[in-house]
């Protein structure tokens, strides 16, 4: 071998160290949860077409924004919304500080045990409970508490923390969208301060890139200490209509991928669709009884009726959680 | 030469090739433009301690969050704030719609190229020009509009385009600390949507990374495509309390770095300062009448008057705009 071509052998050595062999990439799988269909393709697909040079629906890398619901799409979201359970979980903690509660709704039911009488009162009732018990500190106090919450509190019907009910699959789509020079943001209906302290860790989405609904916040000053109060006063609903809102105040740019599983995100899923140039949408269907729950049109929580329809009138992709997903939760996987 | 010091010298070549090398980049002057003297010094002692290995103050990447105040801050403000320019523009271009204006205020003053006496009316009669001239269409003809003004109009008194306005010392700070893995934030009064059709090509940042002020948006079908129309109501006022409050609201973890020119933005360099750990705060003080412009205390525009003190009394960094900035605009380097 001549020093030139030891040159040459080491210049594509080098090539192939520093920026990975375009032969083999192409044969790691990076959705392996996904078991071979249409929904598994269609991802696949469109990454392809957006991220490869020269292809004509190219997408600059500053462009790759994609959007994903939280609770049923990256999370479970049965028997109740996580938050809801948290919110729960706060009005015993606080109880002792209010004694008024054990006389008044929704409090009163609630401390008896009876959550289904306590929500009986609707949405008031979420509303009255959520301000009650997300309000009135600092948000690096409510920081803390989420914090604490999150990593000692145990799911009612699985037993297991709530950062493992997140799906795999989804995750491994987060990831390889990053792979591939996409920004991935969390809109969500649920708070965004309850998000944000473990949204990270556990999907690899930083805090700026997490979106949701809140409560207003004011500025003061404590004995020579700035700090923001959280005010028991809904700042914004990030649901519906709030979604592509929220997504044009806090992006400013459209995104070309929208992951969603209910009808809450179907406006979201209207409005990634519509812009100019290739664009992908996904709901996640919750049909697996066995392995997680199976819902749909008629369901409280997480409702997907209108969404399905123009999931199919549209040629959107609906993953079929049982027959597209070979596993649910990470834990499977071991 | 074996093979062996072959493959070790190319090792070592490829090396310095792909992530630089130590020895050169100390040597390489970042901030070209600003004099030798505290201030620049202040910036790339600050930078120096959080970004090293091995630094006591070391500040993981992720938590490298820098915040920019535009106006003042980025780029001129005087004779008055740019976007109000736009804003009278705008009143030219818009009166044939609108015949009533000829004899309501503040417009008819402003038709007659009376601008002193529109604005007489202060803050009410800036919002009611703001509203009429922002409002009303759809976000992305609002884009349009902005991006065919400030790719056209020319400053009152230099006659430049307004993007060449921008602060060349202030440019090589934001591409100096995005070479030390610092995510860079605009955090403006100004609003959101004037701001992001042009802040990536002049500033390098990104919309999502441009917070302001903002009218609300509301969604709606128009023949079976969904629109965001802007109405006219201010939906967020981006201004001294408001700033930490967006920043919060919006990046979800505080800034380690904060730049400002005025009063409007004392809080935000007060949040940032008082988080744990090391921080820095910066105020562009305005000194040169030749240059540029000379105004702080007494002025109606970019008052710096309370924070002066507290940075005094804070030590915070003060720009002397005449003596720390070998040349204010881009073009002065050619």
């Amino acid at each position: 071998m001549t020093i030139k071509r030891t040159l040459l052998t080491l210049f594509t050595l080098g090539f192939v160290l520093v920026f990975g062999s375009p032969a083999t990439a192409q044969t790691v799988d990076s959705l392996p949860s996904w078991n071979d269909g249409k929904a598994k393709q269609s991802i696949i697909e469109f990454v392809a077409k957006v991220t490869e040079n020269g292809s004509p629906d190219f997408v600059p890398p500053s462009e790759r924004i994609a959007v994903f619901d939280n609770d049923g799409t990256l999370w479970a979201e049965q028997p109740m919304y996580f938050q809801v359970l948290f919110a729960l979980d706060r009005v015993k903690v606080l109880a002792p500080q209010y004694p008024e509660w054990k006389d008044k709704e929704p409090f009163a039911s609630l401390l008896k045990g009876d959550v289904k009488g306590a929500l009986a009162g609707g949405e008031h009732a979420i509303l009255e409970i959520v301000m009650a018990t997300h309000a009135g500190n600092t948000t690096e106090q409510f920081e803390k508490i989420v914090k604490d919450w999150i990593s000692t509190a145990k799911h009612p019907t699985t037993k297991r923390p709530y950062t493992e009910m997140v799906y795999q699959p989804m995750l491994e789509v987060l990831a390889y969208l990053r792979s591939k020079g996409f920004k991935t943001f969390i809109v969500s209906g649920g708070g965004i301060e309850f998000m944000r302290p473990w949204s990270e860790k556990v999907y690899g989405v930083p805090p700026e890139q997490v979106i949701g609904s809140s409560v207003k916040v004011k500025f003061e000053m404590h004995e020579g200490t700035p700090v923001l109060v959280r005010l028991p006063e809904l700042g914004f609903f990030d649901d519906k209509e709030g979604k592509p809102v929220a997504i044009h105040q806090q992006i400013g740019r459209r995104p070309v991928a929208a992951f969603g599983n209910s009808d809450g995100d179907l406006q979201m899923l209207q409005w990634t669709t519509t812009g100019e140039g290739p664009r992908f949408a996904l709901y996640v269907h919750h049909t697996d009884s066995e392995r997680e729950w199976a819902y749909d049109r008629k369901s409280g929580i997480g409702r997907l009726d209108k969404g399905l329809d123009e999931a199919q009138a549209k040629g959107w992709t609906v993953v079929d959680m049982k027959q597209d997903w070979k596993v649910i939760y990470p834990h499977e996987k071991r």
